[in-house]
């Protein structure tokens, strides 16, 4: 099997040296936009032959990983499902960004007959706060969860061969609805990142910001690491997921409004019932993986 | 110099651990509420002797420091202050709780012809997951910052004092006016806490928290660590601290209605401006401690 990378950062340069030396692939090739991209990963010998454009992927591959943001995946699978009509056996189709409904809705806005059913939406759950293919970990996916959300028209061998793929590279592959993933990861992700950034960029325009990162400790710097994140990756993942983050954000308001009311009437209990309704779905996460028991 | 404890948990005990063997000081003298904490107290070698009032403190100590929780802390100081009138030299009188204004309006309640020169309130800017006399640790407050809140009227001696047995105990010290500690930590350390609460809560009752629960990755345990703090202690820090509490929910929510205009108008530069300034505001405060430049 060949399996093609369109797209070298991080995740993509990982995948790929996840996959090297698995006995059923045969060649790992790539795209990158930036050449000294494309040469690093060649010296680095994450991929064995390079492309010039992404289009020449098809051709050549019976995979192809489309590693690129979020925007930008959306556009390139659309233009390689366009490149792809009239080939008698396209190349399955699959990604990694971390919104699925954009890429979902773009394929349906072809107007096709049917779904392409060789494409294969999906999101690994990992990731790391280094980019670029020199980042690229051969074991970033062990033991992390990939979510895959097939249409169902999908050929169920493409479903398949992807799901495997990701087994190869050592993670757990879950199936899901896509309504579902952009939800989940909304609550999860997108939420905790737009309330890190909206905080700190807060407190960096108070009166006292000065003294306010000044005294700032270690359970801050923990509870703002994801503001440090890549700001064009996270704008561009609230565009692509719009209608679930805004309605994450207004849950979570809600629920602040409730919080907050509890604190200005003085109310113990109601604020000792949020803490400690927190604290045990907290705890319980973290020291089964579970979710909370339901009241 | 003989140096009291009056609660011996997690900062109490670190403390006294701090001071051991320090060349200043005759004796750590130590009450605690429960018997069984007494008694590690001393087989740990945490104090030297246990008193079984905390007013029996008052003759045989220089320094008593008050190491409960907030309310608690409220009400001891104020019991200490009443049952030291009428001494000749009463003995220093400082405290670790992370509320100031609550403990200093106490004082000021009691109408006294002035504040009591020996009260020098304090907060140790440091901590730790666990808590209890056992999790005591010489250096828990070694290259951490202590905020002393002195009053104009308070010896000044007595503020030497309490500074100086911080400074062996390896903290740096700080003075801050009443007020600034109280909103500064608020927006550091009260307000983050409350949104984690109030996340992790919200998300607990989702409709799809099972999902939720189960797909969250890293990022999503980094950012709720502190929702796994101990409940009674922060809604005696939320009852304490009200108006900043609420000053520092309300001030966060605006900042975060500009940024869901921002994501549902699709402003990508409204977003981009949100994220880069957070983005470089952290950045800064993690390598450099600084604050963030002004615009």
């Amino acid at each position: 099997m060949k399996v093609g990378f369109l797209g070298l950062g991080l995740i993509g340069a990982s995948f790929a040296r996840a996959l090297r030396d698995k006995p059923d692939i045969d060649a790992l090739i790539g795209f990158g936009h930036r050449e000294t991209t494309v040469r690093a990963a060649l010296d680095l010998g994450v991929i064995d032959e390079a492309v010039t454009a992404p289009q020449d992927l098809l051709s050549v591959c019976d995979v192809i990983v489309i590693g690129t943001p979020t925007l930008l995946a959306e556009r390139q699978l659309i233009e390689l499902i366009q490149a792809s009509e009239g080939m008698e056996k396209p190349p399955i189709l699959t990604d990694v960004a971390s919104v699925k409904g954009n890429l979902w809705r773009a394929v349906q806005n072809l107007s096709l007959p049917a779904w392409p059913s060789q494409v294969v939406l999906g999101h690994p759950i990992a990731g790391s706060e280094q980019s670029g293919v020199h980042a690229g970990r051969a074991d970033l996916f062990e033991c992390h969860r990939v979510i895959l959300t097939p249409h169902p028209e999908n050929d169920r061998d493409a479903v398949e061969v992807v799901k495997q793929l990701w087994e190869q590279a050592g993670a757990e592959v879950v199936l899901m609805p896509v309504e579902l993933h952009d939800k989940v990861l909304a609550a999860t992700s997108h939420l905790p990142h737009m309330l890190a950034y909206s905080l700190v960029d807060t407190l960096a325009h108070s009166r006292v910001s000065e003294d306010i990162f000044r005294y700032a400790a270690g359970g801050f710097k923990d509870f703002t690491r994801i503001a440090s994140s890549d700001p064009i990756m996270w704008r561009d993942i609230a565009i692509a997921n719009q209608a679930e983050v805004l309605s994450a954000i207004d849950e979570f308001s809600a629920g602040l409004d409730r919080l907050r009311d509890a604190i200005a009437k003085g109310d113990a209990n109601a604020m000792t019932d949020i803490f400690n309704s927190a604290k045990a779905a907290r705890d319980r996460f973290v020291l089964t993986g579970k979710p909370p028991e339901r009241d």
